[in-house]
Parts: C-alpha cells; structure tokens; sequence
C-alpha cells in the first residue's frame, strides 16, 4: 500500500534537489524519505554524499531507477531531474499509482507544442498535460488535493506571475502599451554543472544580461497572466550572489489609481495566502528578507500621475522558486496546512 | 598665469575623488595636481590619508578653501564636491579665470526650476547655468574647448543617455508605448559615508530597488534623449559589488528593423568616439568587460519579429559614470588626445 | 509563578538577537517569547520593526526594562544586550528568579580582575562570577541543569575551544613550541552599527586582519584549553561574506601521531556531542558546510612525520558562535533534547 | 636581429596571460608585443578573444608553436603556459637566443629533484636550472641584467618570501620554536578552467582551507628564506574574492626586540626597493591598498613582551605575484626604470 506520506525524491544532486532534501528532512508529516540518484559513489546515506547532512540528515540514497521507486511504497515522488528525465519517469510512476511533484519543465504548459518550441524536446503526451496542474498553489490551490500530476512552476515565472496576476485579472493593465519584467537572478538557479560563465572568478563582481526573448520561463508567464507575447518583456539577469530573485515589473495603468487602491487590490487577492507577503505603499522588499524562506514578497511604487505603476516582487529561487513551492504543493495535496514545513 | 595642465581638485576623499586622483596622477599632461579636502587631519600628502597612494602618488594635500585654490597657480579645477558646496565654489574659481569641472549636480540642468525641484536647494544663477556644457564628449565635444564649466554627467544617465539617444535622435522609438530604463549600480555609487543600508552585512547576498520615480537623474536623461517624463520610467538598484553600472533600456520600435540596421545605427553614431564601443548583434556586454575602465559597453537583443528591442549598456560609475568621464573633458578642453589617461 | 518556557530575550536589534529570534520562534519548547528593544519606535510585534519576521514571527516587542522583565511571568532570560548593559541586568534577573543566559562578555571569566584587563569595564561581583557556568555545552554540560546565571562563550573562543581542547586534555600539545590560532570570521560578528570599515564597499574584495595580541576572546581561550599567553598566538581577520568562522589551530605534537590516532582522540571527546562532527581524516570542513547551523565542524591535517598538526574548525558566528549556542545552553538548563530547534 | 624589447607572451588565456597582456599592451618600452595561444579560434587580434580590450589593445594573436616564436624577432618571451609546456617551450627558445621569463614552476629549483618530488613531472636539465635566475627582484636584482632564463616565483612564495626573509637574515628567528605562515588568496591565483569547487555559488559565502603540508611552494619558501621543512607550517586557504594573496606570519623571536627595531630591520631591508612598502608599527595592510597594483605591502604586530611578532604581507596575486613581478623582471632584464608599466 502506497502512503503519500512516505516521499521518493529523485536527482537530489542539484541545488534544488538538496533543498528538498534539506526541508523534507525537517518536515513533520513526511515519513522514511529516500533519495535516488543518478551516481550515488557507493554511498548508503545523504551525509556521505553531502557533508552538511552529516548526524541529522542521514536519509538512504539508492541509485536512480523507476523501478527501486515502483518496488518501494512512496507514495509521492519528488522529481528534481532533467526534462528529459522527468518527461520519461513521471508516466512510469504514475502508472505505478504514486502522486508525483514534477519540479522540471517538462509539464508545465497545458500545449505539447508550447513545450516542444521552446525547450527543443518532444512533447509529453496530451492526456498527461491536459490532467496537470501548475502548481501555484496561490492561484490554483484548489485543484491540487486531487492532483495526480503537479508541474512545479519556474523560478522567474513564479515572481512574475504573482506579481502580475492581481492586475491582469483586475484588468488594470494598459497593455497595449506594454509589459516589461526585468528579473535578475541569484547562481543557483543557474545549477550546479561547472561552467566557464558561473564560475567564481566571471561571476564575482560582475553582472550581466542573457537569455534575451529567449527564456524558457516566457510561455508560463504568458499563459498565466493572459498577456501576449508582442505586450510583454521579460528579461533576465545574473546577480553575483547564491539565492534570490528579484523582479521589477513595469506597468502603465489604464485608467490613474491610488497607491491605497493598489495596495488593497493586492492584499485582497493574496488574502489567505500566507507565503505571499505583500509590503506597504511607498516600501519595497529586498532579497535579504526572503532567502531561505518559501516568501514571495510583492511591494510597489505608484507615480504622482498613478499612472506608471513599478511592482517588484522577491523570492528565494531555491525556496518559493523551486523546492519549497514543491513542498507546498504537497502539503496542499496531503490536505495539510500550507506551510507545514515551509517557516 | 594660470595654466589649464595645473589641476586643483577640490573633494578628494570620497570614491570618485579617489578615482580622479587615481587617474590624473598617471596623466602625461597633468602637472602638479594638489588635492584640496575639508579635512587633511594634518596630513602633506596623499599617501598618509590613502594608503593605496603610499610610494608612487604622494601628491600634496591642502585644506579646501576657494582662496587657497585662486592663489595657487592651477588653471582647471575639479570639483568632487557635494552640490551645495559645488554651487558655491564653482562660481568663486571662474571669476578667478580657472576653467572647472564640476562632478557633482548643480550645473546640470539648462533650467534652474528643474535643479531646485529635483534637488531641493537654491539654484545657481541662470547666467552661469547658459554657458555651462552638459560633459557628456559623444554628444557634445565641440563646446568643450571653449568651456569654462562643465557638468560632469550623473553616471545612470551616462548609461541611458548613450544607450537611446541615437535611437532618439533617429526617430525610431515609439515612445508613446513607452521607454523603460531598469539600471543597477554597484555600491561606490551610492557613497563612501557609512550607512546602516551600505554596511557590509546588508548588502551582502542582497539587492534591492530604490528611488523609484524620484532618483534624481532623471531630468538628465529626459534632457538630453528628448523623452518626457510621461513616457519614460527610470528606476535604479543596488547591486553586491563595488564597481559598474548596467542598464537595460526597453524600447518598442516605431516600425520593424533588422539587427544589422540597429548594429549600423550605434556604429554611425558613435564613430570616431573611442570611449563607446558598440557589441556586435546577439553579444551582450558584462561589467566585467569595463570595470576599472573608461569605456560604455553598449549591446542589443531584437526580437524576432523586430519591434521590441532592448539595449544594454554598461560603464564603470567611477570611470565613464564620473571621474573618467570628467578626465575626457579636460582632455577635451584642453585639445588633448581624447583618451589621454584614460587607457 | 515563573516559568522557564516563557521566555524573554533582551537586545533583539542586533544580528545575534535576531538570529535568536528565529530560532526561538521555531523552538517546540519555547512559549509566549517577548522581545526586548532600547528603541521599539513605538513598534507591537517584531515584524513591524524586521520585515524578515512579517506574517509567521510577530511575537511581542517592548521597551527594554529590568522591570517590565520582573514583572512578566517569564522564566528565562537571554541577554543580547552589550557587556555594560548586561552587567547590570543580570543581577537584577537573577534576584527576581529568573534563569540567565548572557551573550555578552560580561560573566565568562572566572577573574573579575581578567574581565576588566581586557574589557576596560569594572567586574561583577566576585559571588556573582563564581557561580556562572561558562556556556560551552561541550564541556560543562553537567553544570548547565543547576545553573542560574550562564555565560555564553566569545565565537571565536568557542571555535578555537573546541579544537584545542580535546588535544590539551589528552597532553598531545608540545607547547611550549607554540600554538597559533589563525581564525577569520566573516562580517555579523562585527555588528551591525554602521562603520567606515565595514561599509560594503570597504569590506567587499577586502581581507584583513585585526585586533592582533589585543583581542578579548584570548582570556577565554586560555582559560579552557589551559595554555598559558606566552605559549599562544591568537589572531583574526575579516572575511568578506556575511556569516561563519572558520579556525586554522596549528600544532606541533609532543611525539609523532598517527591520523587515525588523533581522529580516534577527537571522536573519543565528542562522543554523544551531535553538535560537534568531526570529519574524517584527509578531508576538510569548510564555512559552507555550517552556515545557518550550529553545528561545529573540526577536520585536520597531520604531516608526513606526524608531528605537525593543523586542526581546522568551522562554525556560524550566528549559531554556535552565539544564539545556536545559547539555546543549547537553554535546552541543558530545562533538561531537553540538546538538539532541540537546532537542526 | 632580436630586439628584446620585441615581445612574445605565449599563453595569454588564462588570467595570469591576460594580465600580462593588459600590462604589457601599456608598457613604454615595449613594442610589437605578440600573443600566443594553443586555441585562437581563427581569431587575429585579441579583442576578438577577450572583449575587455576592444579597440584599444588589439594586438596580434597567433596560434602557439615554438617556430612561430622563433622566426618572430621578438627577442624576450613570457611564458604564461603549464609546467609541462613551458619545460618544453623554454630551452627552444633560449637555444634561438630569445631571452624567457617563465611564470610556471618548471625552473624555480635549483634542484631538479625537488622539482620532480613536489610536481611529479620530469625535472628540466641541471644546466639549465643552474643559469636560471629566480625572479625575485627584491632578492636577485643583481642577476638579472645577465639572465636568459628567469623563473618567476610563485605567488605565495613571492608574499611569504618578502615577509620572512629580512628577519632570517638578520637571524632574529627562533626557528627552532617553529614558523607558520597562514596565507589566504582569492580565487584568481586557482585558475580559469571550470571546476566544481571554483563555481560561484560553492566559493560564495564560503571560506576553506587546501593544500595543507602538500602545496607547491613549499620549496621556494625553504630555498628562499633558508628555513627548514620541519620548521615551517605553510597553509593556503581559498578567498571569495577575485584577486589577492594576504599571508599572516608567526614568528617567536630569539630574543625581545622593540617594535621600532622591526620595522627599522625591513626599512632597511627594503630600502631603495619602490615594490615592498612598509607600514609604520600599529598599523596593517589590507587587500584593498595592493589589488591591481605591482606593489607588496608589509606590516606587522609584535606582542606587549617583543617576542612575539606576526607579519602581515599583502599582494595581488595576479600582479606582484605573477604578472606585475614578471614585468618587473623584464625591467631588470632590459636596464629600464624596476617600476616602468607597473604603476
């Protein structure tokens, strides 16, 4: 009998994957996790693998395959893997009747074509998108208690999206005038594979664009805002610093507003919502006040006109961006509280 | 008789008179510079107030006072001064028949009104305001050698002035969709005075946005692109390193272009100006690739149908964004090599 | 009546204080925590004046009083307050029943006459010092049940402490050759007042040392490793990140070693201490592995004659360096699980 | 006819070589300098390779082989290349009469079984070890007017070397207690290939140490400072930062001295020698007066009792520690002013 307490991760060596681990181990209702992956060196337990599990996070690794997954009685699979590898094991598992939080891009988008265009991989089967749920848990917490399949939201897409979504729905946005998202990211999110442009010395004290009209996250944002590709911006930057995104989203607003108005319109969306944190008129969020937490913290900046509207929005990209929104998603699936292991 | 290569500088002890002095120390033209502070504790030279200057830059070091520089025999002063005390001394030197370059913001603006708002202090008279030169070289170079003051360029609107001023001038923005300019600087831009925001601990692993619709380079920018203010959001942040500005200017282009048009664009534009150098299309300048220089490093994405573009530039605030670019003006003013110092 | 669950914690604006409060905040033991501010700005609860703490930590904050304290039903006190202040609160808790833990400097020694040598403050009473525990649970575990008054260890002292000890216990240490203790410690244990030298952009790609032969963790050291001043060297620096200590000890043996017998010695000496790990010969530990724990890492390296011996300890200043510690202590004195909200 | 001042620099893609680079492309004496590198990429002048000295150091590249070199004229060649390489590389041009400066490890022995024992790599012949000349300048300058082949010291060695070496001279040390020299160094001295422990975010907020008892500059510090292995405890610790080598040096001092005679003793030392500047007594150089300069700063403490004395040395491990020293070489080599392109 599978126990959807009882969580398989798999691809644990990445810097998502390591965060999962790090709040799995802590949380109160998962039981007996065990961690797959691809190369575990012999090791029998996280802390030989990773020193700083060392005494309290001693938790089994076994090697990745579907099948040491099947055979055990997980009933919830973690995937912190590839696409590709993620597009390949999620059916497998649930076909095995395991509940699965897939944190990759391979079932994020409701359209196989959307996912086959900007990632460059063959789609994952129609059935099996059209049966997932995006897991934003702030817009779409209803649907997860009965998920199957819950497709872990991208980094970026998660700051725009919950910065956006309280004006897109209000329709305040004049946005035929244009939307612009300028995030900038922390190195984590950029993963853990040595390359020449993340390494230490290319990255301290420097700051850069990349990934110009070509993210991966563009379609997400999109699709869950209900704006159009040719009314949207969405750039990208590398920040010389660990963990954290910010995003400064530009609006101009179809008809003047007050920054009181702004501010209720977003408390009262989020009301209810405790992961998102919305800040006074006239005070803005920073990265220092949600690293290592699963926040996502919404301040903004109205003009004297009320017409342009600034709203930047902070998260931790491991945290709210990654592994901790996976960990919501399954405490909303488990019908546990929310922030069960997330403060 | 005064001779414009005898250089006073007046405020040497913050990061940018540090960076003049740094510069105008190793430049073959420069003769005996001395280095006026409001406070020297005693001190006779550069060295035993700046260690780094110890051995190789034990230039004199003098108390600040208008009359100590008038009596010396230096012919261009360089004022690193705060705005009030620059509003105060700049006047004071011309009549005493130095030419001076003013670092600070009080001879910025044609219009006084647009000083006084901004700024919140008394405007300099209207005269001295006329026949002040904007110190900004690509564009105005040719009234630089008859200047007796200039106003050296706020380092942001460096970055955004060059960045859009030949898509301005060109007429190519459709700038009733609007312009949006999101720039990060490093910390020495925003000053050496000890600040519970700049202490090392809360700006480590951070990054924040600040000054949203007031930062006070904006009427530059609008100045010298043409753009109004209705049209253009300019907003600033603060990046965990020490040296560099980026901007990421979002335009939307009046009617499709290719990328090689836009290449073409910047290259005309900035021929024969040696300080800006133009990225070819699809490579994006880092600040890595100008800290420590005088150069702006000025890049572009276009998307794919032509008509969203982003231009990206990027300039060391110590160098182009202030004491470089202050530098580039003496040598203007004096008929010298442009680069003179400055490689 | 008082209970020792209530908790009141004094001086909550600094970086130690408020990592006390975050831990606090999580402890399973902890009840009706109230923290105490000099300045509350007219500020309720922490997230008002800590935006870190908004929506899960907005416990009560109140003007810092000895009576307020008193007259609350609280039954233990933690003490972030400076060595002065401390002195004079302690007392005054400790008369009116309450248990203490004191972070400060003020009650580590033994020797008033120690305290002020090195503090330039006068010494609490005699009575007073005799009956503190010094709070290193490592050591005086036994002590910590009955105690009333517990004097949290300097975060250096403690990193060194604990890697000196084991050797000096087991008289291993040739001392009179010498020991040095080269220890860097990044920049929360400097504080959070704003200050020239640790301004970001003094501090960032900066690396110093200071307080050489004048730094007041050495009584402390010498007190519980038993080495006499002569015999020791005991230097810090400033590392350019934000949290941890790390030690390099070294050693020169009194008779040639093996690795296996000094890592049987270590392990031998911690055993059933989980927050010391010691690593296996030929590895290191690094700051990483301890950042945001308070767990204290100990590695070293043996040289080929077995004669020289460097023992390298890792530790947050935050944690185990300061308000992991103190809970430690905390969780001694009420006889719970030493670990408890520790991992 | 060979022109030494023709230069050759074979290796320019490492950060050692582009230092040089940029020092060289400034330098006055130097002419036509050409750069070699094993992977041009069909690029021909260097900006192509490194955007960082468009437009004003376009200088030549050209793939490297030994004949490319020795049909040039250049008459000097640096060699920024790996051990191996630059064993081989050097005899071919020293036999086509090139003068070399090498900056690898290869010919810094005297002793070719040293050499073979610390880098497990064939020693290079007796005689050419025995005419190279160790590029110390501060130590040998005498022997480089004459030198074909110079063997720039290690970086390390180069700031460990400087601090000791005037106190074991004078025979001031009571080696038999033992001396530590605990170095830290940023990340450029690791090198530019891609490697795990050198991506951002594992040296980010992190502090280790390496190396210990086994790393390569062991010898040069014995050979140089005439201590014995058993002696010394040299350590290396990584730095999160980019450029910088900070070594703290314990020493028990034979008998008590004064701190005016210390600083007296490395005055004298160093008198007439513009690289090494000695801090006054009290006060301690920091990374921040040395980073992008050729200089090495020395200060130091000495305990209340005068025999205890720890020396602080301070270098950027890119400049006075590889490429600024080489150039200093170069300047003996060629009769020129010791400091010309290097301030």
């Amino acid at each position: 009998m599978r126990d959807p307490r009882h969580v398989a991760v798999a691809g644990v060596s990445g810097y998502t994957g390591l965060e999962l681990a790090r709040i799995l181990l802590r949380h109160a209702a998962v039981e007996k996790p065990v961690f797959y992956l691809r190369d575990t060196s012999g090791a029998k337990c996280l802390g030989e693998l990773f020193p700083q599990f060392r005494s309290w996070g001693e938790a089994p690794v076994r090697p990745l395959s579907v099948e040491a997954i099947v055979k055990s009685d997980a009933g919830t699979a973690f995937l912190a893997t590839p696409h590709e590898a993620s597009a390949e094991i999620a059916p497998a598992l649930l076909a095995a009747d395991l509940r699965v939080v897939d944190l990759s891009g391979a079932f994020r988008f409701r359209s196989g074509d959307t996912f086959s265009s900007w990632y460059k991989l063959p789609a994952p089967p129609a059935a099996l998108l059209e049966q997932t749920v995006y897991g934003l848990p702030e817009l779409y917490a209803d649907a997860l208690p009965q998920a199957k399949l819950v497709a872990n939201p991208g980094c970026y897409a998660t700051s725009v999206i919950l910065a956006l979504r309280p004006l897109a729905e209000a329709g305040w946005i004049a946005a035929e005038r244009g939307v612009i998202c300028d995030c900038k990211s922390g190195a984590t999110g950029a993963g853990k594979e040595p390359r020449r442009d993340l390494h230490f010395a290319e990255m301290d004290e420097n700051f850069r664009a990349y990934g110009l009209f070509t993210h991966r996250h563009t379609p997400e944002i999109l699709e869950h805002t209900g704006l159009a590709n040719s009314q949207v911006i969405f750039s990208t930057h590398l920040l010389p610093l660990a963990r954290g995104i910010l995003s400064t989203n530009y609006v101009w607003l179809e008809k003047p507003r007050q920054a009181a108005e702004v501010e209720a319109l977003y408390r009262q969306f989020y009301a209810g919502r405790p992961m998102v944190r919305i800040w006074p008129a006239e005070q803005l969020p920073e990265l220092q006040h949600v690293a290592h937490t699963n926040f996502c913290d919404i301040g903004f900046a109205l003009d004297a006109a009320g017409e342009r509207l600034i709203v930047v929005s902070c998260l931790d990209n491991l945290g709210k961006g990654a592994a901790g929104q996976a960990v919501q998603n399954f405490n909303h699936m488990l019908g546990l509280e929310e922030t069960t292991g997330l403060q």
